[in-house]
């Protein structure tokens, strides 16, 4: 049942996160999220990187232009588009001209393969969508593109008219393609149709094939290995399994399966024990909380809870875990049992002191400490630095470079512009608005009292911040936020009355950066004010003890 | 490829939500939790639920006595324990005597099958483990009980020591158990290992088969249909997938594939459309939230979002559908987004106004002022209730119930309390604050001015508008906030300078209830306090409209 025979296999990994799943409900990329989540899928090592149409909107094509200067180590970047249109030159195709513009090497084109798409969408004959999609090809590949061809609902138009889906691949096959993408686009087959199904084409066609599979049948993973069984060489899917209704196939899940459990080779080995981080850091960009039962990466998906599963992991983890949690880089909890969060803890210190004792004091302070922080709604997964600074605090090595005596913050809204109140906006929030803060900080046996303006609260308060400390420390001119992220969490929709709700813990995570490094940092308060000044807080005192500025103490 | 030979196999439901479910992490039932779920199992027709063992604890004693009074109609209620001790007669093991006052008539026994975990866990012999297992279950069919032997990790067992997972079967059938379950305890064989090794053991023994898969590799439910493709007779899940790590077969999701689509009998066929609805109930009762994606039960399966999709859908369901919505009781859903166009606006508006025509101007007018305002944040995807607020405005239904005139929130943050500014605390934020928010209302031609107090600024302008308000509006005394979601969104990490991030765009989700129905609006700004407020005035001015109450003008 071992699968060592896979081992010299290479199959590329395409990830379709900024593409399809971007369509998923809810989700919504800005420019810097596309881009960071392409840099760290980059560095991970997976193949291919789809990323849209520039011509669909303003930003895709801003993001393609930057794309191209981030000088990509592993992943080829991916533009996605659908084929000519009918009646047409694919010269003179306004769809095609703008995919162009991505200035991409590789290209995703989509085309028919279910003859119902052909008569009730496209509405066309069934051999003009074999020339569209021919002649189509055939100009991108003349322009030296290389061409994925996505064959759209392959399986489905297979099931009806076999005939027809084959002659679809073949038309793409002839024009030059250098990949045909069969794509289970409605999420309904079963793996064994899949099997079928490819045993079938491998025979009518050479091109190296693709697997671009849904959810909707539960089986969007078991499909896609179905379809690596049956000798597919691109497995597509995106990395959280993200995308139109119930999402496309997870790849992370994928490549864990494939490479870990069946010895193919899918990514570079030392990239597996940052599977977990990546999954998470995808989530975190896309503003969703990452299912704890997710195979793999979910935070439960190494959670031992009834009491024979505890004690047979106690004695011999292969009791009741199919892999180690550290081969994805995940780890191992014991629901009910203390002894869990001590060793949680000292794999973190170990990276900070690397010369740690498991039995140092520190050890069990700081795992209190962090239950304790974690309690009031604090996560220290994303913000490493927060947690550092903990660290150094909790060992004495911190001394304070400032102190906040007070601040206060007046926001100020009108639905008119004060000088003329003549035209409120019924039933819309205020208009016109203002923030102003002022701060109090003591930096050594200094005081300096300022205040600044902002675009809401939270901004005012980080502006006046800064002014007040740059006079002492002028580094942190250097210093600017690159990203904020607000969670509210532990809301209760009981009967604790009206209004509670707007009272839930707020957790609110800053990244900041002295454009040569970043750091991540993290506040937790029922006050999101108190919160974001929390995680400001910790961003600037991080910067100024790994500058190793001079404390005015 | 259609299965319509399989439209006489009837399959056995065996659901284990109340046991292997209660074992997920986060998964707490009360007695009453356990008895709703059972009598809701129970009437959408599944054959077996298992619900613990009573020995384990008094609240199990408790819920099989007053199961027992329930009466049901279709499910057979099961107890759940191990085998027998070692070195002692069943009759005096104290497990099963506890486990015999459940009172059931079916009794499922689980035994090692992995001669690893005789090894290690149970340190018995391999024959005495045999010996364990043939004497329990001989015991208790002679006490007239019908015994379902859980195999546990029967798959790995096998893999190891093929014959002696086998040996562990026969055990289980000698002594006249009327099922052998194959348990994949440890969720990491894949399909086609599956079917290898349940077509071995079918040649070995007589007795039915089950099957209980994990979903830790992420096929859990193509791991069960492979089973049933090879022979098993029952299906072994939990309704909603909840278990031990990443959780157990999901078993809605394999009662739509195993009915639906592959012709197999599992439920009645009128529990079909109350699959979502029954997936809905058990979350609910389990106090988590239904993944949006999960298939065929999400709030996501049927939700359409790319604009070529939306497209396709409108012209013909099957598209971009594999099954009906409705055949499991979920619905069609159109996302408002970017990317989709008109066509999806008319499909929400024939929703409101039901005899509206594809050509009326106010069409074209909504889309465009859903686009301007989704480029300033908002996204009314989840937000139905402000989308037709927006309709009901733009159509001139509406007029205001009250005018903000304008308000103002003051948030004080000291590190020490105010009276002893002794003992700050260096490097964290505010360690005391309070905020305050005023307000000044008019309805109709009256005026009301007034004050309150909260957890951070949200809070207190959300209780004195409330406030302001009730006095002319009695009926908003019954609305409350069910959750309060705040999101981030544009933040440009570009060179803007520092500070610009807690600038960015804020978007607040506001759900709120007025105890009979619940509806959800969207705010969305530079200030996060314009957001919440925005977001807090639709909710309100939605539940008077809809409630029509009497407007002051």
């Amino acid at each position: 049942m071992r699968r060592k025979d896979n081992a010299m296999r290479k199959l590329q990994m395409f990830d379709s996160t900024l593409r399809d799943g971007a369509q998923g409900e809810g989700i919504s990329f800005s420019l810097e999220d596309k881009l960071k989540i392409l840099t760290r899928l980059d560095s991970f090592g997976v193949d291919f990187v789809e990323a849209g149409n520039p011509g669909s909107n303003p930003k895709d094509l801003e993001f393609f232009k930057q794309a191209e200067k981030l000088g990509l180590k592993t992943a080829k970047l991916v533009s996605f588009g659908s084929t000519k249109r009918k009646e047409i030159n694919p010269e003179d195709d306004g769809n095609l001209k703008a995919l162009l513009t991505a200035n991409t090497e590789y290209i995703a084109i989509f085309g028919k393969s279910w003859d119902m798409h052909v008569d009730k969408i496209l509405r066309v004959s069934h051999a003009e969508n074999l020339d569209m999609i021919e002649r189509t090809i055939k100009y991108l590949t003349g322009l030296g593109k290389k061409i994925i061809f996505d064959a759209e609902h392959f399986f489905d138009g297979y099931k009806h008219n076999p005939d027809y889906a084959i002659e679809t691949l073949k038309a793409a096959e002839r024009a030059g393609a250098v990949c045909l993408c069969l794509c289970e686009t409605n999420g309904g087959c079963f793996p064994d149709e899949i099997t079928k199904i490819i045993q079938h084409v491998k025979s009518c066609v050479n091109t190296p094939l693709g697997i671009h599979c849904h959810n909707d049948n539960g089986c969007g993973v078991a499909n896609s290995l179905a379809a690596v069984n049956a000798g597919v060489a691109q497995v597509q899917g995106t990395f959280i399994g993200i995308g139109e209704r119930t999402g496309n196939a997870n790849l992370a899940v994928l490549i864990a399966n494939l490479q870990l459990k069946l010895g193919f080779g899918c990514v570079p080995p030392e990239s597996l024990p940052l599977l977990k981080e990546t999954a998470h850091f995808i989530a975190e960009t896309a503003n969703i909380a990452l299912p704890s039962s997710m195979p793999y990466v979910g935070s439960s998906a190494f959670a031992h809870k009834g009491g024979m599963h505890v004690d047979g992991v106690s004695k011999d983890p292969a009791t009741f875990e199919h892999i180690t949690p550290e081969s994805v880089g995940n780890e191992r909890n014991f629901l009910l049992s203390e002894v869990s969060g001590r060793a949680v803890t000292f794999a973190k210190l170990e990276k900070i002191i690397p010369d740690l004792q498991k039995s140092d004091p520190i050890v069990q302070t700081l795992t209190t400490r962090i239950k304790e922080l974690e309690h009031e709604g604090y996560q220290f997964e994303a913000a490493g630095a927060s947690f550092e600074l903990l660290v150094y605090k909790e060992l004495g090595l911190f001394l304070p470079y400032f102190e906040i005596i007070d601040f206060k913050i007046i926001s100020s809204h009108y639905t008119a512009e004060p000088a003329e109140e003549k035209s409120p906006l019924p039933g819309r929030g205020s208009k016109f608005s203002k923030a102003s803060a002022l701060i109090n900080v003591r930096v050594g046996d200094k005081h300096e009292i300022t205040a600044d303006e902002g675009d809401g609260p939270v901004n005012a308060i980080d502006k006046a911040l800064r002014k007040a400390l740059e006079r002492f420390y002028p580094a942190l001119k250097d210093m600017r936020l690159v990203d904020f992220k607000v969670r509210i969490i532990g809301g209760s929709g009981s009967d604790d009355g009206i209004g509670q709700n707007t009272a839930a813990t707020t957790r609110v995570l800053i990244e900041s950066t002295d454009g040569k490094t970043s750091w991540t940092t993290v506040g937790a308060s029922r006050d999101i004010i108190n919160a974001s000044m929390m995680a400001l807080l910790d961003s600037l005192e991080y910067m100024l003890y790994t500058n190793r500025e001079t404390n005015f103490n």
